[in-house]
């Protein structure tokens, strides 16, 4: 077993770090190489499809926070670092993000997705479905990888907080014009836009996924109050991740995890042909980015002499 | 009857202006005050809401390509105009445009829509349903204007060319991820992007309206050759047409004609309930935008002393 590390060249103590960086935040734990917590950050969204500067400023701003509650500086650790980043599937940005000088011993850039299936089933062969801003699903089966969605808003990741948002504001115009019968949740969408439509053409000329995916809870929300607009979008929702589940489960992925921020509120308006397939994660794209990792420094150690010391 | 006329304090012949600017293209059509045409124009996007500068650069290529078959210039006439633009039913940039200094003696700005009515239905009541780069329903029901749709995508124009584009897009990308059954059409889009899913992502990061709308005509094309997956959306599109005729018609409008560039392929696929209620249009934005610019040329006469030279 390992116990603690340190490393020959500087004799600075080594940490590892996980990055989950979805949409609409950013998250970042710190361990020791045993996994024991060390810190804990977060900032704001790190979707590198929108902007790889904003997307690193996040990551290394919830590192910051992290080893603050560490006691730490930068400059006191060595750091073997797994960055989940969403948008990260991108031949072109992941090329751009890791060609950035990170102040880590070594970084390992992969998708938010990726992370959450290493998390959510370990070394064993499996599924996770991704609903938070955007959509994703993920499988590793006999060494292979198969993804399904996660392309981006507008033309993929259905079923996600942004596309649940969207379809919601759509549903509103369609109740202003008289074209759909009013509900209370058009009704509440429709008051933070002064009840003026005008005001949502404004806002979606500007909105990013996250900005739709503001709208979800309001919509799961009423859609568990039988509110019968919400419950239309959460059933839609619903079937847009059966076909995601299908899909990962006619790949051998049998054993599927959810995660992301609106999964719970989703999980119920599941078929039951998806739901007999679920089974909970044992963790998260944080833990999964840890133990990349931790798998990442295993190798660092054969590959440039770093030592345990116990 | 109007035969020609100057304005009595420079001497220069009256010229009346019609601008219909969409989403995609801007077309310009002078007339004299008899109407008859003496030039036409045609030049890129027009539509407001993606940037006035681009807009009105565009309205004037037109126009002075218009002007230039006359054998005219700027300075060698006076213009009353009626510029029509999409997106200019948004307050903010309607006063936006409305502040911009104009080559014209007078200048009206309406939406392409408002025009699209007039010039279908002149001054009788009745409704027009403008399927293009976006899509909007109006009607003019015993003074009252009732409008419908046409909010901007992504949230709204359903069942536009830009609709259909990013749904085919949607589906290009269900049937790689193995969720959905190639067709003729989607196989053809993927070829477009190098059967690159990434490409999809990296152009949709970028595309306006009118580029998703760039998908439209294949689209169309092949559901009337029976591609499975385009008969499906264009039913789709249909059916959210269907939706705004039936409220136009609910608002008193049971005269309805159809414009845009992709109206007569979806014209097929409407309900019989719309159908029913479906005229030809007397005429197309164009010449409801110079009706418009007529009338104002009527009220400046009386305003500022312009005279009829017979």
């Amino acid at each position: 077993m390992w116990n603690r590390w340190n490393l020959n060249t500087m004799g600075r103590p080594l940490l590892l770090l996980g990055i989950d960086g979805g949409g609409t935040a950013c998250r970042a734990r710190l361990t020791d190489i045993d996994g024991n917590v060390r810190g804990e950050g977060a900032a704001g969204p790190a979707n590198i499809r929108f902007g790889l500067k904003e997307s690193f400023e996040a990551a290394l701003q919830a590192t910051n926070q992290a080893l603050k509650q560490a006691g730490l500086a930068l400059g006191d650790v060595d750091i073997v670092a797994c960055l989940a980043l969403a948008g990260a599937s991108e031949p072109t940005n992941l090329a751009a993000a890791r060609a950035i000088a990170l102040p880590f011993r070594h970084a390992l850039i992969t998708t938010d997705a990726h992370a959450a299936c290493v998390g959510a089933h370990g070394s064993k062969d499996g599924g996770i479905i991704v609903i938070g801003t955007g959509s994703v699903g993920l499988a590793v089966v006999g060494g292979n990888e198969y993804r399904v969605g996660g392309w981006g808003f507008p033309v993929s990741d259905e079923g996600s907080g942004a596309w649940l948002g969207s379809e919601a504001a759509r549903r509103v115009l369609w109740a202003h014009d008289g074209r759909a019968c009013w509900s209370e949740l058009l009704t509440t969408i429709f008051q933070r836009f002064n009840d003026d439509p005008h005001a949502i053409v404004r806002w979606m000329g500007e909105a990013r996924p996250r900005d739709f995916a503001a709208l979800a809870p309001l919509v799961l929300g009423a859609a568990s109050r039988g509110d019968p607009v919400a419950c239309e979008l959460a059933g839609l929702a619903a079937a847009h991740i059966d076909a995601i589940a299908d899909r990962l489960v006619s790949c051998g992925a049998t054993r599927l995890a959810l995660a992301g921020g609106i999964a719970a509120s989703i999980e119920p308006w599941l078929a039951a042909a998806t739901r007999r397939h679920l089974v909970a994660a044992e963790g998260d794209a944080l833990s999964g980015a840890l133990e990349m990792a931790r798998t990442q420094a295993g190798t660092a150690v054969e590959m440039h002499g770093i030592e345990a010391q116990r």
